[in-house]
């Protein structure tokens, strides 16, 4: 049975190894990836991102406990991939061994992951990329991919997911929140954590108005000739989302569930809008340019005469030759 | 004249037309680009990172100041790149019209210039590198590029400099530190600016401890066969760098000229042990590798049908073919 068989069967070992082969790019791993693909495309992904200190890892934690008991006796399987790109060069996730493993430490339907850079973040957003992919093939329901911070690096993360969650905790300054503008426009779903904080209203006033920034204009559905949108509607059939403001307080669970309420929803408005299919073809065809990329600079590195290569790289520092005139020589 | 020769002479408004031509990626300023190469490899790049409330931009503002009117008469051109990695979306620069202007308007030897994200992190680390070309080839002696934050971004772009300051401030909290030990590893000074402020002995003690993980064995000159290192040697001629824990008070300049002298000594070490030259050679080495494959993808899709293309994201939407298969039959 290969490594792929026996992750399909549901071998959590073989899932573990098979994690591993695939943040390290290995052949085996590209090669298990590569039968496992016909089987993904199931899974919701949630990107979770948020700056230090709003409590966002124990937000994760408690969603992915709601998903194993939720009120309707049904339970999901979760998994988590926590990713740490601001520390590049050690390979040490800062996100380590948390305390909320001992949540969920012996339930079988919750599999979390760490996940450090290694060297380049195009690297690191392609890994994550190939990792959920296995969480997807091997029948996790529900991936919330948890990402530290709000740089580049984060929205890149965030781009992978169906439904993205942005939370923000009172009183980190509103200096701190204005350099989140950027972050805010991926946001589906703001989520002020640590709620029983003061200064929790002014947080919700402040994201509230940034959000007006960020989405000023909403596509609208329905579009081609339907009728158009009743402002009666129930909220569940409204025909654009505009991201909701939701309270939580992750230590003690409060929010949580209409927190998933709200994902839920999310999920059924990107169904009926169409957008689903939308973002999986976005970001298969993302993959797609990275994996040709990759492909096409290393069939041109294996073709070219590494010696030559280098004597360029000597004219470039003597400055006889510029980077372009350097490509064109290389190229022809 | 050309765009470029106007640059060469001095001229200040074709300065501002060429870098807004380098950074929108026009035909024209990659002409310019080309022409002014032979020119560049003169300046001293200084990479500024740091978290927000550290006061960055201030002491950014205050060693520009000082190298206008340095002790020994001998003003030095002096340009400051302002890059905001965490606005991808808006364009709009945060860090746009600063306070520092004042301090610096009027004055011809300083050129200052914001920039934001527009879509691909590769992008901006691809236009920061080209501005710092204009600048150096344009003669100033100095190019401070600031950037915001610890994340990937910040990496990727001081990477480009000779010599990265690292900025804290007393008070940000441990979480935030730690978070930042990959960035601390790229440091060559490290700064504590708003010195004044309660807790700054507490944050060099931990920036200390930190320096330790992260450059936990320097490399040691001289290497072969050169007299092993005194003990007694000069700071100055130290045969290995030891990043400086430098105190700020930029708001009134305190600690500055301390900063500027930590700054120079670098220069020399860097120059002295090989590693300016090395820097260097590594730099141009990424430039040509990011064109190398602009121009390889570039000349794959003008090549490939793009119905067929498209035909490939839709068998792949299917799970008809894995990314791998289909890179695989586009190339062949």
């Amino acid at each position: 049975m290969s490594l792929a068989e026996s992750v399909l069967t549901g071998e959590q070992r073989s899932l573990a190894r098979l994690l591993t082969e695939v943040e390290n790019g290995t052949a085996e791993g590209r090669l298990a990836l590569d039968e496992l693909f016909s089987h993904t495309g199931r899974a919701h992904l949630i990107g979770v991102t948020g700056g230090t200190g709003t409590g966002k890892s124990s937000l994760v934690n408690r969603l992915a406990l709601h998903y194993r008991h939720p009120e309707t006796g049904k339970s999901k399987r979760v998994a988590v991939v926590a990713v740490d790109p601001s520390s590049p060069f050690t390979g040490g996730a800062v996100l380590g061994d948390r305390v909320r493993m001992r949540d969920l430490a012996g339930d079988r339907g919750v599999f979390i992951r760490s996940m450090a850079s290694r060297g380049s973040l195009g690297g690191l957003a392609q890994a994550t990329a190939a990792v959920t992919q296995v969480f997807d093939a091997a029948g996790y329901d529900l991936i919330l991919v948890e990402t530290v911070g709000a740089g580049q690096a984060e929205v890149d993360i965030a781009r992978l997911a169906h439904t993205t969650l942005v939370v923000e905790a009172p009183g980190l300054g509103d200096e701190v929140q204005a350099i989140k503008a950027g972050i805010l426009e991926i946001a589906d779903i703001l989520v002020v954590n640590k709620a029983d904080l003061p200064g929790v209203a002014k947080t919700e006033r402040a994201l509230k108005s940034m959000l007006g920034l960020a989405h000023p204009v909403r596509k609208v559905f329905p579009q081609h000739g339907q009728t158009p949108s009743d402002p009666e509607l129930e909220r569940d059939e409204a025909p654009s989302w505009t991201p909701p403001v939701e309270r939580t307080v992750a230590t003690d669970g409060t929010g949580v569930d209409k927190l998933a309420s709200a994902i839920d929803r999310h999920a059924r408005y990107l169904r009926r809008s169409g957008d689903w299919a939308r973002r999986e073809r976005a970001r298969l065809e993302v993959e797609l340019e990275m994996l040709l990329t990759e492909r096409l600079v290393g069939r041109f590195r294996a073709q070219v005469n590494e010696r030559r290569y280098q004597e360029m790289v000597d004219r470039l520092t003597r400055r006889e030759l510029s980077p372009w005139a350097a490509v064109d020589l290389l190229l022809n």
